[in-house]
């Protein structure tokens, strides 16, 4: 061992890192149960008056809060916390665009078992669980659609907003609605849009509550039900398909396209909105590593690419294809001209 | 909600990441059970090479190493996979410098479900789990000395050579010296060193093997208990206190350092190795971001600054207290001068 290459020598310090990573998903879970980010968004800014909003102890706050600086979350000027913006804006419980509640599905106790089961998923190459999250009336799905609202509210308005530069829209199905947000934010933007939202019938229970919470019920209708099996009727302009290719294999994907395109008026729109990461891969980060989610909670899902939506979309009979520019959340929009 | 502003829109990009930054330990646990970084290194560079050696499905490998490339583990060009410089040296299996075996520490179950109850320790102030990791004869210390001796063995080596600079030692004491490398470097640099070996009987085993293999067995003694309650004898030349203080707090650190400078020679070194934080403790990241894992596994333990520990060593009765300007693998060498 050369004294004088410890400079240059090679580091473990990634692989030391990355142990330790699940502590960074620890400590947001525990900075989010203990309404940290609210306190600092209070006034309360030193480790001192943080502990004592929030019932715990100097000493424990101040290691929670360091490690916050350290992940982006937390400023520290002297011994004063404060919010870095994304936190003031999502995590704040005060916000109305706080996002805490979707750690009950981002880490549901189902998901949280498929990723233990990583190492069985790659050798089988997918979910080590029977069907991961895809089973028929999955809870989970209820939970997803109560805890994801939050955050897909803003990009639900982006997409909405990108749609209409398309021209309005009369008759809308909305596909795995979930939350059904998405179908609102067109309802809202299209004044005499009917929406048609398609998914389990617990799960439409949310998206009807939401739909009445934010105006538009009288012009939202419910297709309880599997997305495969259910009787779409027809007649639509648009058909939004957020977030949902993704927990399926391509002839899957293919043939729910097919069934979708058979669905549309002549001149609709499918609008495919998806994590799509470049076709290396391995970029934009968060786009690309969605995949993984895929194999441990899906039998074959996967992220898909561009050029792999624009083939399945062809294949199911779309004569155009098109990325719109814009940035819906972490998600991209494709567009899919009947 | 503004068409024209999302460019510019919050994001909760760095939430959702966060919220699954576990699977980055999860995914770099798999790759090394599954030896897919020894598998590249063989020569296995697609993923449907890659994952006939690895006994896994094509379609598995392909989302792990892409997910690999992502957090810097791999490198990518068009469908071939590399190992980053640092996989290399540290996660092929038949690399010298292999690492693999920390994860049997690192994520040992007692250390996991320590970090599993993180919200009750900041509350607490300490470990949820009554000691945390510092119980008598903790086979986890075992643990660490079998799992970590390879992660240690560059950085003592690096040790060894800067105190060497100070001059050569007769008599070596090494607290809590687990695996024992860092006092058999010393011995392997200073032909004449007798070392003492303080630690656990159970996690001596090891040290003594090690010292044995590496052919220093002869000049390595053992002083198997607590550290703060076995008698040391006395006239030591050098004192290693290595990844040691961080378990305890200020005031049991000052009292074992002043029973540490008793048993020392005049014109004594203490040669501490720590994860020294910057006095801010949110710099360097790892260094500071150990303070959490200290917060999770022990009472009231933590990642010192340079200062703290020059403050105690001064209270316990050392006369002049430096940082040495090596970096000693992720730990930095604080010298304290009896």
């Amino acid at each position: 061992m050369a004294t004088t290459s410890h400079q240059h020598q090679p580091t473990p310090e990634r692989f030391f890192n990355v142990m330790h990573a699940f502590q960074q998903t620890e400590a947001l879970k525990s900075a989010i149960e203990l309404e940290l980010f609210t306190a600092i968004a209070e006034g309360n800014v030193t480790s001192a008056e943080i502990a004592k909003r929030c019932a715990a102890a100097d000493r424990g706050v101040r290691i929670l809060c360091d490690f916050l600086v350290i992940q982006g979350f937390l400023t520290k000027e002297g011994e004063s916390y404060g919010l870095a913006p994304d936190s003031a804006v999502f995590l704040d419980r005060h916000s109305p665009a706080y996002v805490g509640g979707a750690v009950e599905f981002l880490l549901a106790p189902r998901v949280l078992e498929c990723h233990a089961h990583l190492t069985e998923a790659v050798r089988k190459g997918g979910t080590a669980l029977g069907e991961g999250n895809l089973e028929a009336e999955n809870p989970v799905w209820v939970k997803f659609a109560r805890a994801m609202m939050p955050l897909m509210y803003m990009p639900a308005q982006v997409m909405a907003a990108e749609l209409r530069k398309g021209g309005e829209v009369c008759k809308v199905l909305d596909v795995a609605a979930g939350h059904g947000i998405f179908g609102i934010s067109v309802a809202q933007l299209n004044p005499s849009a009917q929406i048609y939202a398609s998914d389990w019938k617990n799960v439409l229970e949310v998206a009807k509550q939401n739909a009445e919470a934010m105006g538009v019920g009288d012009r939202h209708h419910l297709i309880p039900g599997s997305a495969f099996e259910s009787d779409f009727g027809g007649g639509y302009d648009l058909v939004l398909i957020t977030n949902f290719l993704h927990h399926f294999d391509v002839p899957s994907c293919t043939t729910f396209l097919r069934k979708v395109r058979a669905s549309m008026n002549p001149g609709g729109r499918a609008a495919i909105v998806e994590l799509v990461p470049n076709s290396d891969r391995v970029t934009p980060p968060t786009a690309a590593a969605f995949s993984m989610i895929m194999l441990t909670t899906t039998p074959a899902g996967d992220a898909y690419t561009f050029t792999e939506i624009e083939s399945m979309s062809k294949d199911a009979g779309f004569s155009r294809v098109e990325l719109a520019p814009a940035q819906i959340g972490l998600d991209r929009l494709v567009i899919a001209y009947r």
